[in-house]
């Protein structure tokens, strides 16, 4: 992104300039087809919402983050949309609310937060996603995480690998066969967050030690998680993961994380979080989740793309058409028809060369400058 | 657009569901495609900016229908963008300062205003254009209004007319052979905005009375505009609006009303109008200007398609092939290498009609359902 305009707009915000712009736009595009070829219909939400209608559907997190304002005509509040999973959530229980399912939506677009990551100062992110809607199984899981890894491929992105969670693990054993009062469950997840033994252990999460070692790559770690899972409370969970591993396993690198929790606050069974060789940081997350304000099971992922489009190379210079004053207009327009891009001369001081051209027309004909 | 989530929207915004949202991605990528043939770079801004430094380059235009609101990290007022345009200017007049002129930009994305046109209630509009950047010769206008007409064909619509004006005809007049004082000039141009043939007289116009007859088709208004201009004063404006009418008059209807300003405050000497047999009201609109914040001369068009959008037919239903569950993943893979659309069973529950489809796959290959 250009450092030149710096002093010219917000911290967090950026201008892309024609070869970022052309490398986005081919990200998303490749994205969209890959989620269209697979029967996801693509909806257009507005930018703008009711803060209120967001933040319900948004389960509590970080509605804060959202750029809010009034509206002078309601007077009610307003806000740029930060996420746009939960304008389709909100689509699909209203206008799409009588539609068969499942239903396969899918999304691209600008979104905003006030707050930036700590790790990355950009406010504004071009967030493309799919939603699996009317379905959470471990078929509907499979196929978001082979979707996701599709959609990234085609748009560029090469040494993909995908790392599972279950974010509701310590839910169910604690539910089943390892126990914890209230207080002990808060604490036990927040050691397994932190991945610390030893506070584990003095919050009286012993029982869950070995879940900190069942982490990596995944036919090993699953492996552990059942050794451990003796009761059987995480069976059909194993055994869901196992379905969706074997499915993507040859396009992928999988590994296992089981209790990973950052980002999959309003996640159920599943999870995933997907990263692609060359790019800082996660690529897009996933998972199996409730629908907010309605009580539909669904399946989606989000991929934020912007690094992924900083780490792409733009295309090689294109063929560009010199087209002199005075040229054949009607042999222009049907070289363009055939592919050419052309850029015609405004007067006779227009210099094909410092205008980027490879070609001039001659005769009718293009010839290489 | 949908009705049905009115309640849950504010006035004014809406979601495009998957018919139309089909409609508009193709609308904008035939748009974009006729731009990036004619050597025209896309740039994207970002959503937001700083309200002064928008406000600045909008000349004065209506920077109060922008959302506004403070950034909490720098106290500063930030805006939606309401106009693209300025957003291009500005990129042209700092980071691609240094490209070489004439400089081609384009751009495609969503604008929001707080208050809706009387005639249009949307708020929220998709935005596409072109700037051409460090000319405003007649040639460039030319390349401007062929370009609005081939991008808004490109698009879908049909019966296309454009409508010249002369935004800076009273100045150019006044300043020559038609003498007005300072009050006298703005009542002139008002009473020439309102086509008060009465109220001209009134205020001392009487000279300025046949411009109100040079309207209509091109051809016969530009000769009765070179008549009423005795002293020349508009010789080349009429010379350069011929130009320009020699171009797009066998790609669309061309008419003249030289005296009109509405939507044409900051254009300079020719502004031009976009209509399309079907879709109520202007498509769009542009003219050549100088950049506000730098003193280059530009000539730009913007088209708001969302009534194009909504006046174009959606696409036949589309061929989608069901797969069973248990089908062959890798022939489903090749069909849809082959371009074939897709849905897969989650479940031996779903169906393949109430999913739309027309085909399923059977043996291996498409067979009608």
């Amino acid at each position: 992104m250009s450092n030149s305009t710096d002093d010219l707009l917000p911290v967090g915000l950026s201008d892309r300039l024609p070869e970022e712009a052309a490398i986005a736009t081919r990200v998303m595009r490749a994205a969209l087809q890959a989620m269209d070829a697979h029967g996801y219909d693509r909806v257009r939400p507005p930018l703008i919402e009711f803060e209120k209608s967001m933040a319900e559907r948004m389960d509590g997190v970080s509605p804060r983050r959202m750029f809010r304002f009034v509206d002078p005509g309601s007077l009610r509040t307003l806000a740029l949309r930060s996420d746009m999973t939960v304008q389709v959530g909100r689509i699909a229980a209203t206008s799409l609310a009588g539609a068969p399912r499942p239903l396969r939506l899918c999304y691209a677009g600008e979104v905003a937060t006030i707050t930036a990551d700590q790790l990355d100062p950009s406010r504004q992110r071009l967030q493309i996603g799919a939603e699996l809607i009317g379905a959470d199984s471990a078929a509907a899981a499979a196929e978001m995480v082979e979707l996701a890894i599709e959609s990234l491929k085609a748009a560029g992105a090469i040494g993909i690998s995908v790392d599972f969670t279950l974010p509701d693990l310590v839910d169910t054993l604690s539910a089943q066969t390892m126990p914890l009062d209230e207080t002990q469950i808060e604490a036990v997840r927040r050691e397994l967050d932190t991945k610390d033994a030893g506070g584990l252990k003095a919050a009286g999460g012993d029982a869950y030690l070995p879940l900190l070692y069942a982490t990596g790559d995944f036919s090993d770690s699953i492996a552990r998680l059942a050794e451990l899972d003796a009761g059987g409370a995480l069976a059909s969970r194993i055994e869901g993961l196992k379905t969706i591993a074997s499915r993507v396993g040859g396009s992928a690198r999988v590994t296992l994380d089981p209790t990973e929790r950052h980002g999959f606050e309003y996640q159920s069974w599943f999870g995933f979080t997907i990263y692609a060789q060359g790019v800082r940081g996660a690529l897009g997350r996933g998972g199996t989740y409730t629908i907010g304000g309605s009580d539909e099971a669904a399946t989606g992922f989000s991929l934020y793309v912007d690094r992924l489009v900083d780490a792409l190379d733009s295309d090689s210079q294109r063929d560009t058409l010199f087209l002199p004053v005075g040229h054949d207009r009607a042999a222009a327009a049907a070289l363009r028809a055939n592919g050419w891009r052309t850029v015609a001369a405004l007067s006779g001081e227009d210099d094909a060369g410092a205008l980027g051209c490879t070609h001039v027309l001659s005769d009718e004909q293009p010839k290489p400058l």
